[in-house]
């Protein structure tokens, strides 16, 4: 995992921030490794959310993004199955993007919460375990509706 | 898919039969394909056991076999994310191959059932959907015991 642009953290003299970027993570997964190859083990009390959805990207060409929306309430797990790709997250005043490429370790992705994911390698798949059925109401598609939003759910001016 | 040793189907003589093999089968995988790549989706409805536990077998070499075991109750959903390997059944009586090869279709594996995953290509990835945590009693380790349970459960001399 490479982190291109890390979350900017709050000074010693700022309050401490407890939403959006702050809440994203990577959370190790547990990996058995032999000569017979590795077993990677997504335990249910590694993930903060209980899995409702799986589903999964592949195919995806290297100039192409998937996602670009944000969330209100979806959490979402993010797992390098083969390859690499990139997963950008926005929270309506910080931005971060993971180069993931290690199926032991994927990105936690907490609610409201803007994501792409995009430049896939050839062989790229992406595992995703979600906190939520799909629901429609869920979704934000203008980011300028995200973006004030999440201003107003921070209680910023 | 190729089933390369498709289960004997019991002929219009014999009584129908409704255990091991007769149970496995391929599932679609709901799949989602544009000009941005593809999504495959488990949709919950699909399968035919609740999701209890998630893994993933990658980097297996091509001569080395994963499980190669028996499980009394567990049901699997093995799905190929990326390349191709190669699903042996055995159900105490008959015996089955499937080569998987397409994310978009996926193997089920009823209870009762010997299984071994092989002959992975180098890209090779295994989605692994079950229906129970890790249970050590839940397992044979032995082929002939598997063998004599199966008969024993099917009431069979």
């Amino acid at each position: 995992m490479i982190a291109l642009t890390p979350p900017v953290q709050p000074d010693a003299e700022s309050p401490s921030r407890d939403y959006g970027l702050d809440l994203s993570r990577l959370i190790d997964v547990a990996t058995f490794t032999d000569e017979r190859g590795a077993v990677g083990v997504v335990e249910a009390e590694a993930i903060p959310f209980a899995i409702e959805r799986i589903y999964f990207l592949y195919g995806v060409p290297a100039g192409k993004v998937r996602g670009d929306h944000g969330h209100r309430t979806l959490q979402q797990f993010f797992i390098p199955l083969s390859g690499h790709f990139t997963v950008s997250l926005h929270d309506g005043e910080r931005e971060a993007s993971w180069v993931l490429d290690d199926p032991a370790q994927g990105l936690y992705v907490p609610p409201m919460m803007w994501r792409s994911v995009h430049t896939f390698s050839p062989d790229g798949v992406c595992l995703v375990l979600a906190s939520e059925t799909y629901d429609k109401a869920d979704y934000y598609h203008s980011f300028e509706t995200f973006t004030a939003e999440a201003r107003k759910a921070r209680g910023a001016s």
